[in-house]
């Protein structure tokens, strides 16, 4: 065990506290797990909450700030945050114009945002919901009924967010949010499993010079395990994946993900190769985004996630964001 | 080998290639191994280069754009970068207000950087140096006469570049990126060596629930072995170290880097522990920085680097930039 950590029992709390240290534009509720803006409600806007298990990082707590989520709720390491967290936050960003929950497609996160909204529309908060379920890997898994959430939550809580900073109604939020994971696809690979901290060992066995195809963010089982495999011949199995299920309509926005371990010298590399794979299949990429943000602890392997992209989703995925994890034009 | 490449052979091309094609902003010769940003030469600034081994990515080849380095030298994994690609990266970037070069105080890295500047300065090139040595762990090492450049880098080419990004002279660039180094000092930590392309095994042996402290970030050894430790019990002992060496002058800019491996999860826990060991020995913190910027491949760990900074190293640090890896008020 291999962890920089006090005691297991921690970790998401120290986790918290050392996010509030580094970031003063957040405010953290290390007690209650929830991160929220600081300049939170915001007049006018339409607030965006999401959360899910932690060990994701960035991801939800890293996307909160201008331009982006408006609050973030942390659960256990691979555990849904509880509904008062979710309910605790829409009270905290609703402006009057309504909440949006952002619900990556497990089993726990579903009914627990469920819950939330129902908590959140008796203390008169309006919510409305998009389910992220971009992962053509595999329908129903250990955590899921049907496909995975996993890295179109980076986009649609970017676009979404660009929507609602520019004071879209509710449903408009909604519907492009809905828009964005409908025009979305991912397909992740494991080189290693991951290890929680509670747990303290490998989440599954994966011997040395296996990978496995179709990975989620949790270490539950992918598609198939293959001897390892270059580079490009990756790129090409997840494009082909990816481009199977969604035939291209140029252009795309192209997140090459990192699950945690993988250095970001062999990410690019990797990148060169989704870019040649996509190239060869006719598919534009319009934008790029190359790093750690969808991650899965410790684990080494990366995602390809696509987002067919219309001038309006363009326009508003360049629109200036401000959070730990993704910032420009601020 | 769990790694995420084509053959070890092309690597760092390959990363390159990726590298390119995510950030338009750059003008990336694979070929010759030069980043470049894409509107070099800007008249009336000093440029910036710097460079090193590839591995410690996005240390350089991330930090090259506005408000920061003008061109990245990358080398092959851990071995320093030849004098030809330094040279061709000042003709490249000088706009006739001189060259600073930025290098880490290892024997290859300064030796090439030397012959760089004076086949520059051949072509009529202006050159100045600064030389990054922050690392307290140790004096000499398998690489180094002296202390070894590590965290510092980062601070060195942000608060330099954003001197040169205001038009400030040479000499004036050149003294304010020494003030950094020398106000600043890092330590670092290891829970696993790395493991390089080319050699395929770990660089050394580090048993499972031990930990090497004074790590670099070549895998070379640290200053001891311990049996492994809590995050507090670490904070305490960086920063012990650090403070030791350089004791508080307030408020400090403080760097929580990740070697690579160790999830985002927990180099957060480790800043609030970081933090915390600060608070008790009375060193104010003006800014933090936690992620993954000057890495070591995929060895898990992280390093604390402090640097005591006036209101003028402040006001430099906050001003605008726009490189891959680090990017505000653009």
């Amino acid at each position: 065990m291999r962890m920089l950590i006090n005691v297991p029992e921690t970790v998401v709390a120290d986790g918290l506290r050392g996010l509030a240290a580094a970031h003063p534009d957040l405010t953290v509720d290390v007690e209650n797990r929830v991160i929220v803006r600081r300049d939170a409600p915001v007049a006018g806007q339409v607030a965006l909450v999401s959360g899910g298990g932690s060990g994701h990082e960035p991801l939800h707590g890293g996307f909160v700030g201008p331009g982006m989520l408006s609050a973030a709720c942390p659960g256990e390491v691979f555990t849904s945050p509880v509904p008062d967290q979710m309910a605790r936050a829409a009270a905290a960003v609703d402006s009057g114009a309504g909440v949006l929950f952002i619900v990556k497609n497990y089993t726990g996160d579903v009914l627990n945002f469920d819950m939330a909204a129902e908590l959140a529309e008796d203390e008169g908060v309006q919510v409305a919901k998009v389910l992220v379920n971009d992962d053509v890997a595999v329908t129903d898994s250990l955590y899921t009924a049907g496909r995975r959430g996993t890295g179109a939550t980076l986009f649609v809580e970017k676009i979404a967010g660009a929507a609602a900073a520019e004071g879209q109604p509710l449903e408009r939020v909604e519907s492009i949010g809905r828009q964005v994971n409908e025009n979305s696809r991912s397909f992740g690979v494991a080189l290693s499993a991951c290890t929680t901290p509670a747990k303290g060992s490998p989440t599954f066995e994966l011997p040395d010079g296996e990978l496995e195809l179709g990975i989620g963010i949790h270490g539950e089982p992918g598609r198939e395990r293959r001897p390892m495999m270059t580079s490009g011949e990756i790129a090409d199995f997840a494009v082909n994946a990816i481009v199977e299920d969604m035939p291209p309509r140029n252009p795309v926005l192209a997140l090459v993900n990192g699950m945690g371990a993988t250095p970001l010298l062999e990410l690019y590399g990797f990148n060169a190769e989704v870019q040649r794979a996509l190239r060869e299949r006719g598919v534009a990429v319009a934008r790029t985004l190359v790093g750690n943000y969808v991650t899965s602890l410790d684990m080494a392997g990366a995602s390809v996630t696509l987002c067919q992209a219309d001038e309006e989703l363009l326009r508003l995925w360049d629109a200036p964001v401000k959070t730990p994890a993704l910032r420009w034009g601020m």
